[in-house]
């Protein structure tokens, strides 16, 4: 339908014209010292750095809405950056540009007690903000791992751990303002919890990966803290009975609000950073909120769950630092895996499938790495179907790599092959491309059609999803 | 940023053409008839009457895509039609054009109980899925009142009494088949539970109101038929005071399944209609779902906070035949509301705002209809800051529809002014076209870009939104 965006070409005339408007006009703040420049091509990922032409500390919305007409002018590639958590080369540059940090941009604006609400710039990290909201007796649940801010997880479409019982960044922002590639400002929503005034263009933006608008503030759903909170651990025989017991639980309508899967792998490597004693088998972690009879009541129907599908014991504490050790281990899974290794980088898959087909698809996947001789610890977030495969690979070994290429080929086919998707929260960036059309078909020309009607000179973070 | 769209202008040539093909292609199923013509641009709403050229009966997606085609070809638009439940003139022809009736288009085509999801046609009504899923221990939560399909509350982004608890339909459907202008039949996304694939194209075209594509497939979550359900009222002494006792109520944190104000005329409204003998005050009614110990320990809460604002007494029942007869009576709402004007116009008002901000916004109307002395019983989703005012309006009395138009005109500007939105689930259509740009500015022009790209010729319900 849409024209097909052409590849990003690299500038250098436009280039070489706006980096030295952008100094005179933001001074110290455009920094072009090449450790910052590579800094800001750096993220937690297998993709090589492509590093920016420029980097831009912003303080706020009128400064991004000058380099956005600075950039329009002179065709010049604009990456938004937050504090580079992401995983699929998102803030890389391919055909350089200005990289606009937001950190600077970290103030939170407002809360609204009442309304469960507040307003955040997008440099805010989560923790930040949970830090500020604890005393009102509210937080933000979505929790990635990392301590990401609340503008990338917008533009990525984060989730993580608690996404089974509050939902990913899609339930839980309730408007946005944006600095479009024609420069315009614009506020995507009032702040009713909800609306039918016409296109749901928060929506769109979130996910959209900077390649919509930039994001200059955020009106996010808060929660209440919830009365009780408990923690429990429970190993289980097979992964497939682990993923059984999961499904059961998710079909009983217990609202966990976390259930997370490490196979036995990824505890011999948690147990070994995270000094920590669990017996080395397929382990579920979970979090009940609730009021105290609440999460009694919870934890009770998931323990006889797990136990009718040969798990046990089923470990359960009330007690805070239990389960901040327990979630810290969780969290520190990546690091851990990587110690398995030393020297092996790390590759982060994504797919999350119908829950129905999470078992089947974990235990293909388990065979696959078997057969290609990959090491690949498992954690997933597996009350909604999704699971991470941390390959540790050698990558001066070219057979190793060709194998986990083909790995990763063949995970996504079988993701899409049982109706799910390539990518449940970490985006599609440029890791994830080539995925894309085998997933959503001709849905790909929707997007690549109001990505050109929106930027029809693919100044904004040009060379991903598309 | 985007030329304005035309407003739709007849082509009759094109329908002249058009007309007779369908005739050809489709037999009987095409019907040119003036009764069956006005009846499908006739909705529940006080807007006139303007009938397509045609209604065409639909059986499956590949005869929209020959809809579809055919009229891109003579430029003629296509409207299309669920049960004819909207509220915004959203069915209607302005333009002319070719109504697509889907009503047949009417199977469940596959439940997921293991996924606690469902796949349907557009045509499915929502009594007709929670009569198939009751067996299965399922439901789907989405209620706005009348038997709406599937189909058409997906394209309203509608709501209703359980949002509070459940969300919108933009929570609650996971993937959509649609039919573009293009004829091109895309699917939006997977069955994952979650994704980060791209632009979140489900949720555009969710609210899009038929103006971006015709849906002919639905992928819906499901929720488990809670163990206990308990209904509940409770008069209070003032609107405020239910009002605020609300929001405490969502402040509290406690998951009620409804909560929904009557005034009191509302209620002497509903005690005419549905033979109820309910205190003429202002009152809440409520719905609670959990576990047998849960259901009490809400409406203990409840009642609690009820008192502490003058409210009660609190009547609790678990009875199935009290808790059908208090939902009929608050659903007959709007035919309960006409009997009080005999022959008057209803108008239906749907306002959202933070709920911080609900007692003022409904005492200030409230004030607003006393000084223009019109008539308006109030019933509201005051969990979620949305209420809606039936105005009842003699169409012959010229002063009165004057003064019913100030009244609107002020009521939308003032749910502007307190942040929240003109229309908070019934959708735009033809009726609330006029605030759209008040309340969400530049982002119109974002709207209308996408509608601009994707729909070039203007063919999927002209008139509508912009």
């Amino acid at each position: 339908m849409a024209l097909p965006l052409r590849q990003p070409t690299r500038n250098d005339n436009g280039i070489a014209l706006a980096v030295p408007i952008l100094k005179q006009r933001f001074g110290d703040r455009c920094d072009t010292g090449l450790a910052m420049r590579r800094q800001h091509g750096h993220t937690t990922t297998w993709l090589p750095v492509e590093a920016p032409d420029a980097v831009v500390f912003v303080e706020k919305a009128e400064e991004v809405v000058d380099i956005v007409d600075i950039c329009r002018t002179h065709g010049v590639p604009i990456i938004p950056f937050g504090v580079g958590t992401s995983l699929e080369g998102h803030v890389n540059a391919p055909a350089g540009g200005i990289s606009i940090d937001f950190s600077r941009m970290n103030r939170i604006l407002d809360v609204f007690e009442e309304d469960l609400a507040c307003v955040v710039e997008p440099g805010v990290t989560r923790k930040q903000l949970n830090e500020y909201l604890r005393d009102r007796g509210l937080f933000f649940p979505i929790d990635p791992g990392a301590d990401a801010t609340i503008g990338g997880m917008a533009a990525t479409r984060a989730s993580g751990t608690n996404a089974v019982r509050y939902g990913t960044m899609r339930d839980n922002v309730i408007s946005l303002e944006a600095v479009l590639a024609s420069g315009e400002l614009i506020r995507t929503a009032s702040r009713a919890k909800k609306s039918s005034a016409g296109y749901d263009i928060t929506r769109l933006l979130i996910g959209s990966e900077g390649t919509l608008g930039l994001i200059t503030k955020i009106t996010l759903k808060l929660s209440g803290i919830p009365e009780a909170i408990s923690a429990a651990v429970c190993p289980f025989p097979t992964v497939e009975a682990a993923c059984n017991a999961t499904i059961m639980t998710i079909q009983s309508g217990i609202p966990v609000a976390r259930i997370e899967l490490l196979d036995e792998l990824q505890i011999r490597a948690v147990n070994a950073y995270s000094k920590l004693t669990l017996p080395e088998q397929p382990t579920l972690f979970l979090e009940f909120h609730g009021s105290q009879a609440g999460v009694e009541e919870q934890s009770e129907a998931v323990a006889a769950i797990a136990e009718e599908f040969g798990g046990g014991p089923f470990e359960f504490s009330t007690r805070a630092e239990d389960r901040s050790k327990l979630w810290q281990a969780r969290h520190d899974a990546y690091w851990a895996s990587l110690g398995l290794r030393p020297g092996a980088a790390g590759i982060s898959t994504d797919v999350c499938v119908p829950i129905s087909r999470l078992s089947e698809c974990v235990e293909e996947t388990r065979a696959d790495l078997e057969e290609l001789n990959l090491i690949a610890p498992i954690v997933g977030h597996v009350g909604d179907g999704n699971f991470h495969t941390l390959l540790l690979v050698d990558n001066d070994n070219a057979d190793e790599r060709a194998r986990a290429a083909t790995y990763m080929e063949r995970l996504a086919e079988r993701a899409v092959r049982m109706d799910g998707t390539c990518t449940g929260e970490h985006g599609v960036g440029q890791g994830k491309m080539k995925y894309l059309r085998r997933e959503l078909g001709g849905t790909v020309d929707v997007m690549r059609a109001i990505k050109t009607t929106l930027d029809p000179h693919d100044i904004l973070n040009p060379g991903k999803i598309f």
